[in-house]
């Protein structure tokens, strides 16, 4: 394979690009934005080597324990599970939440072999049980796995006596919270059961 | 800025890709894939340092002349002028031309300062010269600048004795080669006038 194939097999490793993007931004990038693919190059690499999870909510972060998790004037009582980090900075954007998050692996998908151990069940449980916290949000997707996890993790957190709550169902249904707009995310804050 | 932050600006350098679309690659390939991230950091790389025109046509190669142009089996009395790499290559695939090509540097845009100079005329002329073109088949796009591109360069050839044609109008009005089914491709050869 040639340097200009080889770039396109590898630009179709990104979600949602197939042969034909892929070529099209190898093209692009070679003919008018070389600067550009340098810069890309540059900023994948550093991503991939400096960005590591949150030791405490599992967020993206650089620093061992990320921003929200180190700022002390949040809301303690409040601790909100989602499923992806970007449905953390989704929640976050929306300004409606004070609380601190939990960033889970995913969600539970037993045919995918994604059990509650996978997606970090057990930190989830032990984060929950610190004496601050009085309220468990759980903010997964309104998908059938989204509510599976939700279902799971709310029986798991009750049985130890800990409050769990479920967004309200402002959230479209089958939607995935990233895609969410930030007025029906905040109405939802607010409703949540 | 972060090192995730730098990445998705960076990733909307890519044609195409906007805010949401550069923060779900960045977090997909975080998340599931920084073998992924490094594999395109390294193929952006080796392409922007290695991939360079070719000195016959101006395609893209990595060695001084492509192999196109270095297969001495092809039609020399056959010379195809496209816009971009990727109208070459998308007439290669058509399988239905067998005679060299010569790629301009996009096509003529007085408003974009794009000039007859600018996207090489002078070395198409030049390279139409040789003794062995009979005829140069200009295959830039049917749009409004490609039939611009394609009147003047037809001009400037017929002025020096060269016979110059036009792909048939098979091709649909409006659109970009890259982007035509091959059998209309194959068709608006045959018929070229
Ligand atoms: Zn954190
Ligand atoms: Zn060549």
């Amino acid at each position: 394979m040639t340097a200009l194939e080889q770039l396109i097999e590898a630009l179709k490793r990104l979600p949602g690009v197939g042969q034909k993007s892929a070529q099209r931004m190898a093209y692009h990038l070679l003919q008018h934005d070389r600067d550009g693919a340098r810069a890309i190059a540059q900023a994948l690499a550093a991503a991939a080597s400096q960005v590591r999870l949150c030791e405490r909510c599992h967020t993206f972060s650089e620093a061992p324990v990320c921003e929200i998790c180190s700022d002390t004037r949040r809301d303690a009582s409040l601790l909100c599970v989602v499923e992806t980090p970007a449905d953390q900075a989704a929640l976050e954007r929306s300004g409606s939440f004070q609380g601190y998050y939990f960033v889970l692996q995913g969600r539970l998908s037993p045919l995918d072999g994604q059990s509650t151990q996978a997606i970090g069940a057990q930190q989830l449980l032990a984060r929950a049980a610190e004496p601050a916290v009085q309220e468990v949000i759980l903010a997964t997707s309104f998908t059938a796995e989204g509510e599976a996890t939700a279902h799971v993790l709310g029986e798991a957190l009750r049985a130890r006596g800990i409050k769990a709550t479920r967004l309200a169902r402002g959230v479209p249904v089958g939607s995935e919270l990233e895609y969410v707009d930030l007025g029906t995310i905040a109405h939802a804050l607010v409703d949540r059961r």
